[in-house]
């Protein structure tokens, strides 16, 4: 495969950065079969640094999680599939940042969930990060805890150009993929995306050094990445909502409100997809998904909550999905070295 | 611990089993650091047993998942918490059964969610149950597909009497308890229940070999289980909403509709939890458990639907739940040879 | 029709008077046909009368929303429906109260909705109610706004014994009626309920001397209430949701979380209804309804939340709902004088 | 005031026109202060006209509910406000067109409310309208039944471009207005929306000769319009979500998912409306909201659900919104005889 570096200033004017999926120019054309080497700025674009620093006060809100990209991949059109395998997402600094934002999250009134609260308060919390031994060090602020957690990188945010015409902020997750922000997109995953757009238009950024389920507060430990993926296209296949594929699983996300719904999208798409891969009925995969998935709810705070359907492939005797796509992928970034 | 043999008779009329969490006369009365040995009905009461046994049609759907108890806790007051530690749960049977019902599960329209589709087809798939291998074996209906499954047993249903004078049907889960549908309630796992009645009045039913997160088509492989269980009271420690603890998570469930605001419980449940528990503020415990939360969904096809909150003992150092009773139980359980 | 008086003791122990649906042995038993004349307490019992009574402190919260019943109605087997035609409401008292309560209103956090929120400031508003005139002053706390609204009593809460064997706090709404907190349930309604129970089990209570649609802050201007209501008994016909019926409009009621899962019920409730009324296709009355409900939201509050559709007979020619039972009961009360 | 004619080709490509709030470049700039004679497609663009039309057979599903405009509005910047009145709104063809689709409505799986069935049948209904005596006529497709309803034409859409650099559908409502489907947007009636970028972009179009709250089936009886409106800009003032104000209404709207947040946002933002305008504290608004709002739900088939909250001004005395816009519109309205 060929390995392009994709080079992004690291001191670009916040208001000259891409915040949306769809709506953007593409900063560069990829050939299917590309392996990629490039870098993401954190969701603050690095003006978060300290505990005394408030987000609401050091950055302009209209201009949170930027994103790298988009590329346009040669040859994708509508009603076909792109993969993106995530070869290696490596965090770029020795520190990350959570905070709390007012109004955001889930566990507070939101302009959504709109009550008569006063808003909780605003704090900024500095993880250490220590890619060598894979850790990310909690302080707490109010007391003297602290607790070493295991490093888990992955990217909050990967997508496309939506359909119908849409732009979408980067903080939102749908079926164009998006803020989705599940652990699961971690190094050696991969991530079917369907094609709204020719050139598809992916884009990626939000990197995590980690976050628990549900991403509770609404912020991770959020951090510039490194990150090497590989990029693939599957012509003449749809896929309606985002899939990801490690060694072990196939998953299907769902994103929306209320959080049920992006349940029943996933596991519809579970069903579906299995059924057609194990040439199964409808109901023989409804019972086969009803007593293997594993549901790892992903984000309850952006503007679309993220459930993650998940079957072990261990259960799924044969299957396989988009002609062994990811497989390759793992093989071919393997042979590259990356 | 004193061990206790709870007989039931397998072959008792439906009708005069129990059905609700509340509004039943003890059982029998338990001293607290008892261990029970006792079985419980599958839901149908073991009357779908064949493919061709749709469960409308042979059983009084009145009269679905019964359950063993209720036990009155000596001693349990109204503001107390009894634990209930699971020795071992082992299929009594060699077969479990898992069917679609109409109008029943998360893929199809409800009396709740209510739609003007014509009923998804009813069909019922039997189960090889392997106790020795641990192996749970899937045949399709539709063709001729065959897997074989890991083993997972746990019980669908355990609770206590509700609040406010309330009897709740067993195929609903709430703050009492009840048919919350995890797998998370396997052997090794200890919950608490907060006491709402003299006596707490503890049931439990619904044995499952195993079952998907979500348990998606509203049943899960459904058998008997001889199951023995040590019981605890913890006196003055009220719990809102059913905890969980093993040897590695502590958990909170939260149970209602929508879904997210399951996850909502769950979660600041577990905020309140470890803030008390490692004398944090509120604010660093939310941020704590927003990095380190697991969050599989447990059931999204009964009245409430369910959620899990996790987090790893590991994160939380120092962290000693209900005194530590859980150690206690496990440790007592095994000198008892249970 | 035969016209009863029953008494009820107006200074009862809050600890003796009834909070269920089901659950409670009958009061009086009442053959279908009678005209029954009683009084139902506020919500508080009388207990918060004054602007600097707080709810939480003056009264025990266990006992909210003591209900007058149940009656036994003669004849009522499950399968059947009881119609009751509200004659007349009338406060009997010339005073109202609202309050906040504490995690407790469509617009804070709740037990259900957790959030890490301080809660809402408890208040308590008092209103001067005028019967003769049919006005309801509002008082404001914090500034010197009075405001006359128009008097509109209902009672938030009618309901009968639920199915399962299942009993329920009167502070929730469900298929068996209970708190669904609408306006529509004022003089002049006639509410059908299904039958669970043997004798049905019909209670009332939660009188309103005027409310908003959604009850915002989960209080209603609350009052003690004169009320003369007809029941009928109409064998062999199931109502799965309470219905509604006026001189003008048809309505069905849903109750269930979340909110568009109650619109859901009543409007596919009507679907059902009126295609059997009028002979339609499911089609065509899915149509009709479409362009011809009206859709007030009831309760955004209680533990279910509560949505009725309505349609106005004018636009369904020749419909007739349960036998006339409306009219007749309407046309049987003016003779009767009440 | 000044009165401007703005012709549509009605025989334009379908995929001429415009289909997002956001994303197109204004066809027209008008000074704040111009009245507005014009016309809006059905939401078919006239392609679906006799009851053998299938919309997904006749139409290009990528091209529904295209938009007059937009208008530039002169000097709107974000944080402003934008005042559209409605002088006139009238059918201008004498055929309504209704239809069910396939994976659209309240009682019908949908792509996010995702389950197993099949879709319901496609159907079309066609209505003759009688603009003279404002009738809309229904006629059964499966029975010979026909029903003469009060015609009551509104715009199912008007909007701005979203905040965030966002392109939204013209399927969708949301902070920018869009698609919310009420009722209440007919003539007589004045629409609040906040500016987010220079201009504003207004659009509007999706005409209704009537429907019904919740727009169940998910399109009411769609129909070109003739209409006249009138745009004013409010400096300076905010709008978070879309407020419509009559003669006799204060009207908040909230559109997301689920149906409660809605409703909360439209009741959080009618109790901060009231107090800023009386002087009132945020309880004491709380409290006069919760016993006076009507509360009529708008859509429940959008990919978000619109609720209306709405105060009788009568009951708000010394009210006044946005410095009197309403009436003055309204009479500059009459005045210029439209």
């Amino acid at each position: 495969m060929e390995i392009i570096r994709h080079e992004v200033d690291k001191d670009a004017d916040p208001a000259a950065l891409v915040y949306t999926f769809g709506g953007a120019e593409p900063v560069r054309s990829l050939r299917p079969g590309t392996i990629v080497s490039t870098w993401t700025a954190d969701c603050y674009g690095g003006r978060v640094r300290r505990a005394q620093d408030l987000a609401t006060e050091v950055t302009d809100t209209r201009f949170i999680n930027p994103q790298t990209g988009p590329f346009h991949i040669e040859g994708a059109e509508p009603g076909d599939t792109i993969a993106v395998h995530f070869c290696s997402i490596t965090p770029s600094v020795d520190w990350g940042v959570s905070t709390t934002m007012p109004l955001f999250g889930a566990l507070t009134q939101t302009p959504f969930t709109a009550m008569l609260h006063d808003p909780l308060p605003e704090r900024t919390w500095i993880y250490d990060l220590d890619v060598a031994e894979r850790l990310v060090r909690y302080h707490a602020l109010d007391s003297d805890l602290t607790v070493d957690l295991p490093m888990d990188p992955m990217h909050g945010t990967v997508g496309v150009a939506p359909a119908l015409g849409e732009v979408r902020s980067s903080l939102t997750p749908g079926s164009w993929g998006g803020n989705m922000d599940t652990p699961e997109m971690r190094a050696g995953t991969t991530c079917y995306l369907g094609v709204n757009v020719p050139g598809a238009l992916l884009s990626l950024g939000d990197g995590h050094a980690r976050q628990g389920e549900g991403e509770t507060c609404g912020v991770a430990v959020e951090t510039a990445m490194d990150t090497v993926f590989a990029v693939e296209l599957i012509k003449g296949i749809a896929t309606p909502w985002p899939r990801l594929e490690d060694d072990r699983f196939i998953m299907s996300t769902g994103s929306t409100r209320p959080l049920e719904d992006a349940f029943r999208i996933s596991h519809a798409d579970l069903v579906h997809w299995i059924a057609g891969g194990l040439g199964l009925s409808a109901m023989d995969a409804y019972q086969l998904v009803s007593q293997t998935a594993l549901t790892p709810v992903a984000n309850v705070c952006d503007e679309n909550y993220t459930v993650v359907g998940k079957v072990l492939k261990d259960h799924l005797p044969g299957f396989e999905a988009y002609g062994g796509t990811h497989h390759r992928l793992r093989s071919l970034a393997r042979a590259a070295g990356v």
